[in-house]
């Protein structure tokens, strides 16, 4: 029986990793795709502290190098379900069934897609889903923000510090977003609201963007409008499905400032839980409490 | 007036001071003595993600001139103590007066010294305030565990599993420790206990701990007990009496998920706070969360 399974590659996972092999624990990460999880498809990361530039694939590389050469074992896997057998949790996954004292759950989430043509090539060559992440590189240029709720309104705001025009494009003509978010966006002189539109196809070249196709659904009217960045905000999924813990209406596990969930044992961290920040830095601090927290637990530990 | 002052130059204050700056905040960072703060001081850092050894010093440079290099202004002042003028929080300092919409405490902690000869020169070479952070050094070696608190007989055990040896030195013949952490503590065959003992000297050869001089109060005789490394665990003090927010009884600044104080729009990362944890990774975690929020604070702030 591992002390430890962790679930999921990305930065919280690693580092609750790096952290448990420091402390001896038999442990052991599962990692459904890829490691480095949704941050290795970043073009750039600039505010990772002790990094001022580099890729998501080269912070992740790093990460995972360390947690690598202090023994951490990693395996390729997808884990179906968690259940209870005592206190020992018991993970179904696609190759078997493994057994463990704890659980970290570092999953993520992952941005929800539009689905336009132009859009997954152009991931990190100026499509983005993150305003904290990418916003500084389109510091006195165009861009577009696409969605209607709290989060794309209140994005946009933040991005109109930085860039020179920002178009909001939302398909209905009013916005879910709060009121207090959409007067700040009125008052921004530099944003431009396109409603009841809807983005058709984001186009580039020399492999960036500088376009977005964008149609009027009051007059079908299609019409490019020049812009160098496109940030989609249409929803964010956590990966959490198999895991039935105290969650909230979109599906981010509850935790408290321990990252344990409903179920003793097993811990939340980064963005599959639920946080005001989504970022490497917060999954960071997530995953070395998390480890830090299931030392206290695995020693304490009792089957039944 | 700033819209954010930081207060305390190291991991914590610095990522905010990173985050601020990408946010476009007008932010000034306020440090005492050192850029860096307690983790500075460390010899080699083994546990922030990304690095897998590096000199504490060596680390708070690279934060240093990240933060600078996005264009963050810190100044040497001592904050004496905050008030508020509406909402506008009011610093005073030993070279004038600061005012700001937000402000971040992130002054740190200070683990307790005993005073004894040979801890202040050795500290970094085998004198340590972390069994976290150090821990891992003394695989397979001799080290001393100094106190008789939860934390002295937890991390007794903790470095019961990496250290060959370790003894446990406390000068009364009872711990105040929980039960369970001293049940473990006498259950592991590897740990000595030095009741009714104190320390009275580290000693080196080469630069490095050798030894530890310890008294038996009992019958005054001195002995020279051969060690590699000595952890001291006599409490922890946080640099929190300038500032007048909820804290628990030992001066640690409760916070939320968001990390706000019981006072609106100043908020506290790190070690100064109520945490599981005091580690790099989790002041950065702190520092990113915290510099987000006051992106919002600011955005909303009225002066009365």
């Amino acid at each position: 029986m591992y002390d430890l399974v962790i679930i999921g590659g990305g930065p919280g996972g690693l580092t609750a990793g790096i952290y448990a092999q420091r402390s001896r624990l038999k442990t052991v990460l599962i990692e459904k795709e890829m490691v480095g999880g949704q941050i290795a498809v970043s073009d750039v990361i600039e505010n990772y502290p002790g990094f001022p530039s580099i890729s998501g694939a080269g912070l992740m590389e790093k990460f995972e190098e360390h947690a690598r050469g202090l023994g951490l074992e990693i395996t390729f896997d997808t884990v179906e379900n968690i259940t209870l057998d005592g206190n020992v949790k018991v993970l179904k996954t696609t190759e078997g069934e493994m057994r463990a004292k704890a659980v970290i759950v570092a999953t993520g989430a992952k941005p929800r897609r539009l689905g336009v043509p132009g859009e997954k090539e152009l991931t990190g060559k100026g499509v983005s889903y993150c305003a904290t992440c990418d916003g500084p590189f389109f510091r006195g240029r165009s861009v577009m923000v696409v969605g209607g709720g709290d989060t794309a309104v209140k994005e946009a705001v933040y991005l109109s510090k930085l860039a020179a025009k920002v178009y909001i494009v939302h398909r209905r003509d009013k916005f879910r977003a709060e009121r207090m978010h959409l007067e700040r966006a009125e008052a921004a002189p530099n944003i431009e609201f396109l409603t009841s539109s809807t983005l058709k196809e984001i186009k580039a070249a020399s492999g960036v963007v500088v376009a977005a196709a964008v149609e009027d659904l009051k007059t079908s009217r299609l019409k490019d409008i020049p812009v160098d960045g496109v940030f989609i905000f249409v929803g964010i999924n956590p990966t959490t499905d198999f895991v039935d813990v105290d969650k909230d209406e979109s599906g981010f596990i509850k935790t408290g400032l321990t990252l344990e969930t409903s179920i003793p044992g097993i811990y939340a961290v980064g963005d599959c839980r639920q946080t005001p920040l989504l970022q490497v830095a917060t999954a960071v601090g997530d995953g070395a409490i998390a480890a830090h927290m299931v030392d206290g637990y695995v020693e304490a530990f009792k089957e039944r």
